[in-house]
């Protein structure tokens, strides 16, 4: 007998309601009768609760006209208790071992030409349910549930911004861990300890890049151990109980750097890094900011140093649309909130990126990441 | 920029190659032409890597004729440096953004007839392989993998006596915090610290069920205040750096129970729990060591209140076959690990369940949890 905890703070039912609503409307604009909605991100956005993920099929039914359901297994039924399932008009839907959930969908649904499953749905149910659904369509979800959750509303910014500043108190002690002669790893500990300390459910992320260990953006933390001199990349975050992620980098020297050209080479980031953030606003396209830092890095002659994107969108996910990247148009609108962190990576010798999250505003843009921007110089 | 930390101890390479071997092999007796797994237990398996699962596709293309392949986000193949793909023969192709990775895995199996993908695949990639690999038939590659996972090999059974040994060391400690006056959520949060102490990479979960709460299965913890007398369900684990879950379930009193029935009730749980533990040999079937335990409790006449299943597989997942139900008629086999987990639940008032995992051998049982099955009577 086992189950993660399913009991976290929830949006009012107001809120979820409004949400619940524009889901359907939403299907309904793209000619689809019904989402299910597997357990996670996209549950907890319009239910409260993010549910878990087991071998029983649990799923939301937004149809595009009618009344919403949650199947759930009766067994996992307590699990969403809190969620306001009267005031939001949904309907609990719970069977049993022997029942087939995927008919009891089937079912509620009639005849459909077309149903979207979220994205993350298990292949153990998207093939169930498709079997299911006999000559329905068989479409995903997430591009109709992602224009919803991609603009936050007034309590997801405050979320977001609550996130930021608990990430900010921790970089802001990151000079009582990060020291010559200690490991990535033992600097990393400590800084997912605090990480929980100030208010996350969990160190989701914890990259502590040092020296040539900087210079590979995917880089987590290792054995090394960290020398004076050192350009050291702390990139960290993690979930506020709300379910609203923080995600920030800074880039830390431990002593004067080792290497002459990191404070040129890191004047010009951080120009690029201020001139994306001065560009965001509503109707530029993402891929506008994105070209925004690069354009600022690539005539400083550093181009080919910088080797992702420029950002990704944050909530209830890490990594969620609007992606900042080149190519995609999207005309950015109040409430999209995303990362705005390019970098610059020496390989063999070291790397620095800068990243705050970023909300967009009716009037231009407010950063939730409030730590100076500069290069922080430690003591060795 | 953000990932979680893929690094974590994995069995050695002529293991992982057996695996591999058999899959294809149990690939070819299931008329499947290629396994397709995506990231999680399956992929830990075979790889000895878990990986993450993303946005971006990364599966194990496993032929049933052929060279197994890697497919995987140039950006996330770091993740992926310590698996030996030379030795295990895995190819690793990596793709960017911009390149078609559903198309890539299409080319690499040319003309297939039926292609199963693993069941946690997510619906996003499940329907972007479907689209690419046009006419071959879809179906589920749990199946397959399961015959494999379900027969653990001599290193997997030590990782469960790992596992069995550290959560028997918080059960032992249960008593330093289990107190009345005290909340299930702060004793929970105790026991969640002593499961990561004693060597666990995270409390999966922990159910401290006091009094009335004892009586719901699935219930976590909660801001209730245990009392003098009350009757404790405690049913905690986790998996290992290596991998490997432990689950285990002791009841405990805070006091003199309460309740008159408390001993003889328990008294029943305790014989029907042995009588489950005692059937376990090889070529006994999954339903009648649920059978040995639900007979005792029916005598008792509290079949009514033993209202789940008695176990369930264990490894990678908390959660795998095979499941000991009525109606699995699975013959038990040496190396086949699960859970022997019978309740007895009073509603409003109290429950006990006492979990043991358990491992078949060649003769018959091992237990890999060793702690007294007594009503742990605790100081108040």
């Amino acid at each position: 007998m086992s189950r993660r905890s399913l009991h976290t703070p929830a949006p009012d039912a107001a809120a979820l309601r409004a949400r619940l609503d524009r889901a359907a409307k939403a299907a309904a604009a793209a000619d689809t009768d019904a989402l299910l909605i597997a357990p996670g991100s996209d549950l907890r956005y319009l239910l409260g609760q993010a549910g878990g993920s087991f071998e029983r099929l649990t799923t939301l039914v937004v149809p595009a006209d009618g009344v919403p359901a949650l199947v759930v297994p009766k067994l996992e039924a307590p699990g969403y208790a809190d969620v306001p399932t009267a005031e939001l008009g949904v309907e609990v839907l719970t069977w049993v071992d022997g029942d087939d959930a995927y008919r009891l969908v089937a079912d509620r649904l009639g005849k459909a030409r077309r149903v979207a499953v979220s994205d993350f749905t298990p292949a153990l149910h998207v093939l169930a349910l498709r079997a299911a659904l006999g000559d329905a369509e068989q479409t995903l979800a997430g591009p109709v549930v992602r224009e919803l959750r991609m603009r936050k509303d007034a309590a997801e910014i405050a979320a977001l911004r609550a996130a930021g500043a608990a990430i900010d108190r921790v970089h802001a002690r990151v000079g009582e861990w990060l020291r010559a002669g200690r490991t990535e790893a033992e600097v990393g500990a400590d800084i997912a300890a605090a990480i929980v300390e100030e208010g996350h459910t969990v160190a989701d992320f914890v990259i502590v890049g040092s020296g040539p260990n900087g210079a590979s953006p995917h880089h987590d933390v290792s054995d090394r151990v960290i020398a004076r001199g050192d350009v050291v990349v702390v990139d960290i975050g993690g979930p506020l109980p709300e379910g609203y992620n923080s995600d920030s980098t800074r880039t830390y020297a431990v002593g004067e750097p080792r290497d002459a050209d990191v404070a040129s080479t890191y004047a010009v980031l951080q120009q690029a890094q201020q001139s994306a953030v001065d560009a965001v606003r509503p109707g530029a396209t993402a891929e506008s900011i994105d070209a925004a830092a690069r354009e600022v890095i690539d005539a400083a002659g550093f181009g080919e140093f910088f080797i992702h994107r420029t950002g990704h969108g944050i909530g209830l996910d890490v990594h969620e649309e609007p992606y900042i990247i080149g190519g995609n148009t999207l005309p950015l609108e109040p409430g999209m909130a995303f990362s705005v962190e390019p970098g610059i990576y020496q390989p063999g010798r070291w790397g620095a990126r800068i990243e705050d999250i970023v909300v967009v505003t009716e009037t231009g843009v407010e950063a939730v990441n409030t730590r100076p921007h500069d290069l922080v110089v430690l003591d060795a």
